[in-house]
């Protein structure tokens, strides 16, 4: 094997950059190991109007201005018009639906996903891809599973709308990918690499608490299996979701794992270890491309084994690994 | 349905007590509440001899000295003498078995049970009870069902020994318990009455992180049915594990959950909800004093609905339902 390897355009296909002096810790670093990130819209408000949502992408262009990077836009679903829907097509890559309830900030989300095929139909007349947070409000091990049902009634009856089950956790969302032509998916940094034994086997790891939560073994399995063998509908979304260490280490801490800063680099690892370093372009980028028709902006990194710390905070976030030794750099190539 | 109802000699069959400051902290809180407990062996160094365990239950006893109470002392589990044993019999009321690195200072726990066949034997002659914390190293969620085979070999091999299956939390511990004669189980509140949803459902609950971890809804309701058929096999044992509040609120969160001081409320407001008044008696002491064939300290106990207010913190510990209204009181009867 050589000492490295090159990808080109590193796609993060699922990341939250939420606002203000947040979004200004965070962004920087998305842009500096990425072409572009699909932007999540649950701010508080969510981004549900063109006018918010392009100010929001001027946000976070403003925070990374020392790095070319394409924050792809997504807005947060609601009952749409057909016209706000055509109004809206040349400034997103996709609406992105949240059950009501299931995660950060999804207060306003849909209580029944049914009620919405009117805007499921024009959505898939115009070309907009869905993207979904599919969890129902079941048993926390379970929720996923338990969406299956909404994802085939989805699939099915738009057949020609491009469905994304957002950061996939068990192995039935894995065996749903092939059921249906319209169903791609994201795993995340996380799902792909531990389970609920990491967050709570042996000392509770409250940042390693996420939604979905991590789940099973042979879960974990089935997505590896998925990713290693370059299944063609899966992409790399690291739902890298910052939240303060003070909202973290305490009573009531919310969900979410920092993996920006580390996602390359634990994936070099990854793949390298495997055997299957052909995989990685393909589930960092060209996937996506080609589900989602875009041709991202063209970067250059090289993957090469020479440890690194990870520092232990960006501003007040805790960073996945924070303060630990990884084996690979991703650095840009110029 | 009448306003109240008496229960005599409540007893906690599973009770962690610490030491020093932290013991004289929770020793009298489970001394107002309870007639007597079981104390388990796991300090730091584990209690392995008589004069460790006869000093200990002096601290006890100085810890509690306003109330009557009985500590029903336990050795730790190791490689002891028929010598050592005999000589303990009278002091103890079992051993208490742990498997290595489960739990809090479980680090001399014993790796290869099967390899202590000569000592179960010893305890079985000797009519000394094994107590057990039931867990292997898999993953979190199956640790208890994958312990199932330990608990049938014990059982089989040792058929005169008393085994209780401490702190059971799933389904197949609940049926095995019918298979052996000699094999009986602890339950512990949280256990009762809550699952994982509780603790990582919504936000992170770290005050609810213990182990065994909180199971899954049909876990749940296996120990609710055997609890409120007043299966006679199964005994109150709190596991109440007390942890300054710096070791919960953190970045790696102690396993453990303090229960003493709403334990008889909460089982009195769930036997009451369920129509099965006449089943707490068995549980929290009639049970116990058949299995073990103890005779506790007469006391009494009314039990009210009489609202009250859980202190948020006892000393450094932050009590289940801290700060919260439980609906029930339990009163000693002068």
């Amino acid at each position: 094997m050589s000492a490295e390897w090159i990808i080109t355009s590193p796609l993060d296909m699922h990341l939250h950059l939420r606002q203000d002096a947040m979004l200004r810790a965070v962004a920087p670093v998305s842009a500096q190991q990425f072409a572009g990130a699909v932007i999540m819209p649950n701010l508080v408000p969510p981004v549900t109007t063109i006018e918010r949502l392009v100010s929001y992408r001027e946000e976070i262009l403003d925070a990374c201005s020392d790095e070319i990077f394409e924050p792809y836009m997504t807005l947060f679903f609601r009952d749409y018009s057909g016209a706000e829907l055509a109004a809206a097509r040349e400034h997103i890559i996709g609406i992105k639906l949240y059950p009501e309830g299931v995660t950060t900030n999804s207060a306003g989300g849909a209580r029944d996903v049914k009620a919405f095929a009117h805007v499921f139909s024009s959505m898939q007349e115009l070309g907009i891809p869905l993207l979904v947070h599919g969890e129902t409000h079941g048993f926390v091990m379970d929720r996923e599973r338990e969406f299956m049902a909404t994802y085939q009634w989805l699939a099915e009856t738009f057949p020609r709308l491009i469905i994304i089950m957002e950061h996939i956790t068990t192995l039935e969302a894995v065996t749903m990918l092939d059921r249906y032509e319209n169903l791609h998916a994201t795993i995340t940094l996380h799902h792909l690499l531990l389970t609920l034994d990491d967050m709570a086997g042996g000392l509770l790891n409250p940042h390693l608490f996420c939604k979905p939560l991590l789940k099973r073994p042979e879960d974990r399995e089935a997505l590896q299996q998925a990713v290693l063998t370059g299944h063609s509908k899966v992409m790399f979304g690291s739902d890298s979701a910052p939240h303060p260490v003070s909202a973290k280490e305490c009573c009531g801490c919310a969900a979410g794992v920092f993996t920006s800063p580390v996602s390359l680099s634990m994936l070099a690892e990854f793949f390298d270890r495997h055997h299957a370093r052909d995989k990685f372009q393909g589930f960092i980028s060209d996937h996506a491309r080609s589900i989602y028709g875009i041709s991202p902006i063209a970067k250059r990194y090289a993957l090469k084994k020479d440890p690194w710390v990870v520092p232990a905070r960006y501003e007040s976030v805790v960073p996945l690994m924070g303060g630990t030794t990884l084996n690979w750099s991703a650095r840009p190539v110029i």
